[in-house]
């Protein structure tokens, strides 16, 4: 045991010497394509359907990131750097823990659940060719007087659909399984479904901020009062890391985010009928936000001062695909005031002071299909955290033959947005995973209500009521969840460890957006699938391995704990949503609340350098 | 009769031919001195005590005003300019309506209800003039070892305050009539409370935005497909009227916005004891936003690229005095997509597009005593009206024994912010008064609702459940006060008179912000005054008159329409809103929904001239 110990040590110093990995760093294009070595090499190597779902970094546990993040830059080693594989092959799904330093398989399980892998690009791109040569289908199409080259079969809506056709494939078997053709609708024009830009690429618009504030050092970023860590996850997209905020008045960096991400997204479509029904979407289970990441149009996705990150995926069949430029980076000024104020009531003086709002924005944009989602994780120095949730794209359409909403008497499930094209009532839910650490692991969940008190005793005020703050702390996760809008409370993660030198305790306060919850009954599949989103706010204890659900009922009182945010939309479509929606936003905030001893923007240096 | 209409026009044409008045443009310095002349020539100037409270523009009546606005060039006339004024003598208010173009007033009347008219800031200043030669008070202040030089009273708290201190003054006989001393606590510390920005100046920030799609010619502001009238109103500040928008499709501009302002803010506090209970500030009607408007501080205010507006108030002598810089006017890009898409589901291509979002804001910062409101109306391309209200400034706080939050067992009705110092719990509600013409005058309010609806034959669908949209036109005013965030509803005016081609009606949504109601109870007096504030939304009737307060039952389908809505925030005070706190952010949203027949994106052409 000693010994292998040694061997190890040994190993990792020699092999990592040259190039420290933060540990949570994601894989790089060596490493996937490593791992590929590795499964083919194995007993797995030899099936002949061998394909890759997913190959994701597994993470040390959280106190041996800790440890080496508070480690001196000469007492840090590199830590074992382990991937989570899982593979289908065989008619089987194989999850693997696969380890980097020892060129091994670490553990190998047989997944005999429900469900499936998410499927791959290539799945999807061969399914989709399958009808091509299909003759009911070909046949059918010759039929409506269509050319072959010019239909698309996706599992999204493109253009114009061409109603009333569905196929289901087999993808283990590549077949299709089933064909149903039940109406035949006139097909949509193609007239004003262009969505490109009449106005060709802008000019750039170029602020002077310099970035001086922003250094990024692989996956390390630093900005102003801020460093945090970037990185990039094939199901996730972007994960923040261990984000801390540095405290002027204490000379110290503080902990807040130990790690936060999207972690599922939920966009059922409100139309029962069979070719619709299924239209549930959970995207990042189902496809991946990193898989469906964009390549970020400069002047257009991201301002000019934007500085980029590649991303590195496993493909289908193992090996390391590069997304190039994935995620933006830049300062952002828009115009508002961080904080102002004139004072005219000192005797003998005028004092005007204030400073413009300057904030750090990591951003992606996740094309699911037909729907793009712009994700803004927005930094500020005040010690507010906001994230974005920005919706565009096409809208899920399907034929019909109205041209006119009169004409209208059945339930079409969405509105008229172009002559025989309706678009379908829908839901999004954007859940996020939030792993605070305010000020260290131990933390609690407050519910501070707002509750109106009454004046019963006139000598004591002729005022007949106000309101108090009520303050609960949340035991157990059952009491844990939150549907916002219907009383006013403040939602709080504070340490009950730590407190201010005024005696409050220090802490983060959620400014949640609008309350939007499912509206699908609670027996509904699609509802049981994503029960979460009847509940805006959730809070469980943390546990490694539950990043894409919630569960169990422990305490969750000064303890490691997890908060559970969505950010819903209902959406009815209306005409400018055609041909291509104009950006919706939706989001919330992490702010601090007596988590600093006074307002922070007033002890920290801001640098504005002009160069333009 | 004829003789002298005759004669007024002529008048008219003599005078003003050489200079258009827009018929809502405010009254210059000119007509505010002209209109003191006049009313210092009648009787009332005979009173010793002669104050003038307030010197607004008595606008012409709405069916005039469009009508000159839809003349052509050469047949354009100016309209009447008349003022309302309001005058304070001899122990009597007096109401009057001026006409400039007769220099006479045309009617008087003497207001006998309850209240007061605004405070004038002569009447403010005076009186926190009165304690410092009130021996009580200044033998007090020895006691207490304070330097009556450095002592400031005011209705306000400034820099930190002097507790247990109360003084009533008669403002007509300009007189302390009572002196409370209740109670000494500890001076708070000076140490901390400086908030002036320890950087200076920043540097610009300069952005090449060159307004090149901006003209403002006097008070009317053309900015890509928007035309609007930016108006500055002693209570209102900001007034934006008959803003329209160019419709590519039709070829013509298409009326959204008779008229927007800020109608009314309440700020009650929480703190039922003697020295407080009465702050429940109603800041709009007692003070006036354009009263307290601020000239605004390039760089830090508004950005580089801003264009600024005065503003003229009549002061207490009845004087014009001159705002200088009080309303600015820039674009702004915020590093946002106005849309995006990436398609890669059309046959051989991929289609990737999109466009910067780059809007217009017209803003001013009304600076009232400790707090500043910092007030946006903001217009898109997409047709979208965006209003923002940002809260920053000092919070009002009260002196405390307490240094540590544990010695507190009692009710402070706030938090511990500073040694001795707490902020008191309070909350900002800021109603908007929004003439919505949306194509027209005649405009209905729908409420739709967002049903559940369950599947109940399992041969129709698989899924057990959906959501559908039941749209309710609401016939009297009763039925159209919401209180949101219960149930999901989608509040829309639109037309019932126009349809897009395919059949909808056209229409603006209302995206309101978080759903926040005061919680003071209905029989409060303060709740008495403010008690349009239990619910967000209210729809009235077009009254002229009606610009600052509620009431009656009217029908409201198909006629002209007023929306009001109430932005708030419940506000528990924390440590880092001291000594000045980072801005809030609140707001709402009136979004095009089947106004246009697509995205109007698509079809303007957008200019980004680059300079820098």
């Amino acid at each position: 045991m000693s010994i292998s110990f040694l061997v190890l040590a040994f190993f990792l110093q020699y092999c990592f010497t040259s190039s420290l990995y933060h540990p949570l760093d994601p894989l790089n294009s060596t490493e996937i394509n490593q791992i590929k070595l590795i499964i083919q090499k194995s007993k797995l190597g030899g099936l002949p359907d061998l394909t890759f779902h997913s190959v994701d970094l597994e993470e040390p546990d959280k106190r041996y990131v800790l440890k080496w993040l508070s480690a001196s830059k000469q007492g840090k080693t590199n830590l074992p750097r382990q991937s989570k594989v899982v593979v289908r092959g065989g008619g089987e799904t194989h999850e693997l823990v696969v380890d980097l330093g020892t060129d091994s398989i670490k553990s190998h399980h047989i997944y005999t659940g429900h469900g499936y892998p998410p499927l791959t690009f290539n799945e999807l791109f061969k399914a989709s060719k399958l009808p091509l040569s299909y003759p009911k289908f070909k046949n059918e199409m010759i039929r409506r007087g269509l050319n072959l080259s010019e239909v698309s079969c996706i599992p999204f809506t493109v253009g114009w659909p061409i109603g009333g056709i569905s196929m289901l494939v087999d993808v283990d078997k590549m077949k299709i399984t089933v064909y149903i053709d039940t109406r035949r609708v006139p097909l949509p024009k193609a007239e004003g479904t262009d969505f490109r830009s009449p106005k060709g690429k802008p000019d750039s618009i170029i602020c002077n901020l310099t970035n001086t504030r922003l250094t990024i050092e692989g996956h390390k970023v630093k900005w102003g009062n801020w460093v945090l860590h970037v990185s990039f996850d094939a199901r996730a997209g972007i994960i923040i890391s261990t984000a801390s905020i540095f405290d002027a008045k204490f000379n110290k960096f503080r902990r807040i985010l130990y790690r936060g991400h999207v972690s599922e997204t939920f966009v059922p479509y409100m139309d029962p009928t069979s070719e619709w029904y299924f239209k549930t979407f959970m995207d990042v289970g189902e496809f991946g936000f990193g898989r469906a990441a964009d390549t970020l149009q400069p002047m257009i996705d991201c301002p000019a001062n934007a500085k980029y990150m590649d991303g590195y995926v496993a493909g289908a069949d193992g090996q390391a695909q590069q997304f190039p430029n994935v995620i933006c980076i830049f300062e952002r000024y828009d115009g508002n005031v961080a904080w102002r104020h004139t004072e005219i009531n000192v005797p003998g003086k005028v004092i005007r002071s204030g400073e413009p709002e300057i904030n750090l924005v990591v951003r992606m944009v996740a094309t699911v299909g037909n729907y793009d989602y712009v994700l803004d994780w927005e930094f500020k120095n005040s010690g507010t955290i906001k994230v974005g949730v920005h919706l565009t794209g096409i809208l899920e359409m399907k034929a019909t033959s109205y041209t006119i909403n009169d004409q209208i008497t059945e339930n079409v499930y969405g509105t008229l947005v172009a002559d025989n094209v309706v678009a379908v009532n829908h839901d999004h839910y954007v859940t996020y995973y939030l792993d605070l650490d305010v000020d260290g692991n131990g933390n609690s969940f407050i519910k501070s209500k707002l509750q109106t008190a009454r004046v019963t005793n006139i000598n004591v005020s002729p005022r007949k009521s106000y309101w108090m703050v009520i303050r609960e702390t949340v035991k157990r996760e059952a009491e844990a969840r939150v549907r916002l809008g219907l009383k006013p409370t403040e939602l709080l993660i504070v340490n009950p460890n730590k407190k201010t030198k005024l005696g409050n305790h220090v802490g983060y306060r959620l400014i949640p957006g609008q309350p939007v919850a499912s509206l699908l009954s609670d027996d509904d599949y699609p509802q049981i699938r994503a029960a979460y989103t009847k509940y805006q706010v959730w809070v469980t204890a943390y546990n490694k391995s539950e990043r894409w659900a919630g569960g169990l009922n422990r305490q969750i009182e000064n303890r490691d704990i997890v908060m559970w945010y969505t950010v819903g939309f209902h959406h009815v479509p209306c005409q400018e949503d055609f041909p291509v929606m104009p950006t919706i936003h939706g989001g919330f905030e992490l702010r601090p609340a007596n988590f600093f001893e006074s307002n922070p923007l007033l002890s920290q240096p801001q640098k504005c350098t002009k160069t333009c």
